[in-house]
């Protein structure tokens, strides 16, 4: 972790743990700059990281401000660090259907940016939030960037793994959202009557280098799937 | 417009109109600095306005890069402009169904953050993508930022009209989103058979200060409703 997120997970922790309100106004630039004992440049990188986020928003001239995810329940879909980090710690699990080495066909590989027939590794999954059934995954890595991955790897978090043992460093992520009705084996998996609406998301993730790592398809059982997005304009 | 928004706007002009691939090199913070004349603070702030925008990817020690989204049809949640700026010029129209004055219930209060009873502008309108149905919206303006609106105003896009108008900062949003299957009304009013799949979305749409100046709640055509989200992970 680079001082600047060092930084932004302190002030975010401080903003939690105080459970500071929406428009709370926060330490000044230098204030911050004198605290932490860094540069300006570095406090201004890690805020414009909080904003980002959604932690907080800079108003010019006038200050720094927290903001907040005002609804229990929603996650992100800005914080694309797998279920795991955006739910509860210890609840989620994952049930692994598949983990197997295939081929990518033409969908994966235009998503993954490889060519048609590449070795991929296929990892299919059912997420749970606690007891309830949250989605059915199918994920697809490259094995020229993911070189191994066995059903225990996979019945815990895979970004995880990846950052861990590859040093992969995970960085941002395409997320495409449609709803439609589900299939007989989606309702069937997601323990639905037949014909109930389930939310698709394709999400493809990407390294800092640019270089897509991860194409992954879920579809979500409407019931207990809530999403929120925190937006900048500007 | 400030002088980094409108270097920005400049810059994803540039990538539109050159069709620039994903991850295609731009050039250097430094080559920037010179070709616009002004500060590098300028052109930093600009660059950081086009990531969080989801139009480049910034790489330290190696550059700048093209961040581009992959799919036709697919609308951003996070530009947050309305429907208006989000779908192509022209192709979006409403049918207003109602504008009158009347007061927040607790739920309009609760994301508005004001009192129960302050009087508030009730829209409701059937947003058309050419000749498709797209969606249902109510939303719900306090009378305080926003003194006056009617039927013609809200045939267009109501966020122009406020930053015209009114010279409102319009800044942030946050965007809930969740699964559900239609009611009756609602199915009627999209054309859709009973129980069909909606997309439900409520928004707050902030102003620079903070405060909340909209608060929608849209029902989706799930035929015609496909988003995406480029996020940051850091």
């Amino acid at each position: 972790m680079n001082k600047y997120q060092q930084i932004a997970y302190e002030i975010e922790q401080y903003i939690h743990e105080h459970n500071l309100e929406q428009g709370t106004k926060l330490d000044s630039l230098d204030t911050l700059t004198k605290r932490y004992n860094v540069s300006r440049s570095t406090i201004s990188k890690a805020l414009d990281t909080l904003e980002k986020r959604g932690a907080i928003f800079q108003q010019r001239g006038s200050g720094i401000f927290v903001r907040r995810q005002r609804r229990e329940g929603y996650v992100s879909l800005l914080v694309n660090r797998g279920f795991s980090a955006n739910f509860k710690a210890g609840d989620t699990h994952y049930d692994v259907l598949n983990v197997e080495q295939t081929i990518a066909n033409e969908e994966v590989a235009h998503n993954l940016h490889i060519e048609i027939g590449t070795p991929v590794y296929l990892v299919e999954r059912l997420v749970y939030q606690g007891e309830k059934k949250l989605c059915k995954e199918i994920s697809y890595f490259p094995v020229e960037l993911v070189p191994y991955l066995n059903k225990e790897i996979a019945e815990q978090s895979i970004f995880n793994y990846l950052e861990t043992a590859y040093k992969m460093n995970i960085s941002f992520s395409d997320v495409y959202l449609v709803v439609n009705q589900l299939t007989d084996a989606e309702a069937d998996a997601l323990d639905l009557p037949p014909l109930s609406p389930g939310l698709y998301m394709e999400q493809v993730v990407y390294l800092a280098t640019g270089t897509p790592f991860d194409y992954s398809k879920v579809v979500y059982h409407y019931k207990h799937a809530k999403f929120f997005v925190q937006s900048v304009n500007h």
